[in-house]
């Protein structure tokens, strides 16, 4: 049996909860948890904001533990080795995508709480090419999110084969954005931060910003124009997308993280002629999510978190509902 | 004096027209026009839709000449051979742009029909590295439309790197679209032609297109869901860009260079689970006009054009706003 926290109707407590998940499946991995970070992704399904939640829902992605049983088919793992789970807990692995390593893009892959339960849990299972064997010397209690917010953000760099020459934008320093920072500034370009929160201005330049740009404010955005050759956004608010097209160098790329409800309102006229480019992109593969954490590793690169035990589990939820958050938060054993 | 066909306002008739071009500047090449193409860019201007034209105006941006006169510091170009001069005349040569190749994107590029005459004339005269040297072999009468309609759908194929194994597609199966039929059959693509008129059907078919959709029939376009790495967009109408977007493969583009006046409509979530992106692009830089030519005359690519003598310039004009021309409007001496 696996002793787990599960939510019994949208927008519920989550509770105590046993489940018996039969059988480890050959090509499975079980991972004894011993953290599990909170991320917007699991209030979204727990609340059923997609449509497609089935309770009663154990939610958790963002997972650290170690191998507690393998199935007769995994090679690659051992018991007690030090592993860790993401938003993806399976693949298709016959697709075009899955083929060619873009494992994230595959229509069929299994999200780790969608159908399935995750990692607020004692006992997580998941296929064994979506289990990411974690590097020594990581920081284990900060490591899980990077498993969804940290791979979400890095994945762009490797995308768009981002140089260290190139001068970047984070917009929104949150969960998914001041890991950005890091990243980018370790990445070696020159990083601004756009915030609508001016309190944040000094601070985002510990994480990593050269410089800071209200993010509502037009005359800061307008003094920008031409210099940006990629901006990430990490919000589901709505901004005026165009002027922040403007923003963008020749070539330049606005990329999508988050996701606003409302069409972007871009026009072609804004991008044709500096051949700019809008796009979005989920998460990032298993391979890209190694190359991240040896990468996260060499650069001392780890989320900022609060640390909740696994019975504070609801106050952590309602903590994370605030917006409160600086900037993650970790359940730990 | 250089003799001319120019209107005098808005929307007016074309007339003749003569005027001294002063000195020839150091850098710039006199070119005696032979050909010269019509283009829906000579009615933008001449109907001032940009709110930048000055009258009198000579349009005329689809030149093929041969050279008449070479500035003092000009080096690369000899009297009496065959040039052409597209859509910018000269750039500003220092930008980023100018200076890794990118000339189409110099924001300081002079347009040929913009505060400067154009090749309705016997004369036309650009900056050297805006005339490109006309390969031997080409067919002159309709290669004036490769340098501006031509150029703008093949420059995708270069910027994208867009491989002979990609299924692309066509929106829009008219003046610049059929060129783009041929380079993509040419490039080796799996080619869609989208038009709107299925009277059109069997002719893209010769033009290089493998199939053909109805561009406004929504079952059609969603039969071809996840299809295509690239699709382009030649015309100015607002289209179900969404359903567009839900036709790509993951990782593909849709691009644009016709300019609908429209916001586009586009939404995060349809991007972002196919990491798909959305781009447009203007013209071409003149190193890719020549590696254009040499491409359109290995491939025995030709605009399908329809003549008209210089001095029937204002039925030309007619003929190309009937939106009926098939599918360029060619000048000839």
């Amino acid at each position: 049996m696996i002793t787990a926290y599960a939510v019994f109707e949208a927008k519920g407590e989550l509770k105590r909860f046993e489940y018996d998940p039969g059988a480890l499946k050959p090509d499975e991995v079980e991972i004894d948890v011993n953290f599990c970070g909170v991320c917007h992704g699991d209030i979204n399904v727990l609340d059923n904001e997609w449509g497609m939640t089935q309770y009663p829902f154990v939610p958790g992605h963002e997972v650290i533990g170690t191998v507690a049983q393998v199935g007769e088919r995994v090679q690659h793992f051992s018991m007690g080795q030090t592993v860790g789970l993401g938003w993806f807990a399976g693949y298709c692995n016959e697709c075009t995508q899955c083929r060619t390593g873009d494992h994230n893009l595959c229509a069929d892959a299994h999200p780790t709480i969608i159908g399935r339960h995750g990692g607020f849990a004692d006992k997580v299972r998941a296929a064994a090419n979506s289990v990411i064997p974690i590097p020594d010397g990581t920081d284990l209690e900060s490591a899980g999110p990077l498993l969804c917010a940290g791979i979400t953000v890095f994945n762009p760099l490797v995308q768009f084969d981002i140089k260290p020459t190139d001068k970047v934008g984070v917009i929104g320093i949150g969960g998914l954005g001041h890991i950005a920072l890091q990243f980018f500034n370790a990445w070696g370009c020159d990083v601004t931060a756009f915030t609508s929160n001016d309190a944040k201005k000094t601070e985002v330049l510990k994480l990593g910003a050269h410089q800071a740009i209200n993010s509502r404010n037009q005359a800061e955005i307008e003094a920008a124009a031409g210099e940006f050759d990629l901006i990430i956004s990490t919000i589901d608010a709505s901004l005026d997308w165009n002027a922040y097209v403007g923003t963008l160098r020749p070539k330049g790329r606005l990329h999508f993280l988050g996701i606003p409800k409302e069409p972007l309102g871009v026009t072609v006229s804004q991008m044709l002629s500096g051949q700019r480019s809008v796009s979005a992109s989920p998460n990032g593969s298993p391979v890209n999510i190694e190359k991240m954490l040896k990468f996260a590793n060499r650069h001392n690169i780890k989320p900022v978190i609060e640390k909740y035990s696994f019975d504070q589990i609801n106050q952590a939820i309602e903590r994370l509902r605030s917006g409160q958050a600086r900037y993650r938060i970790v359940l730990t054993k």
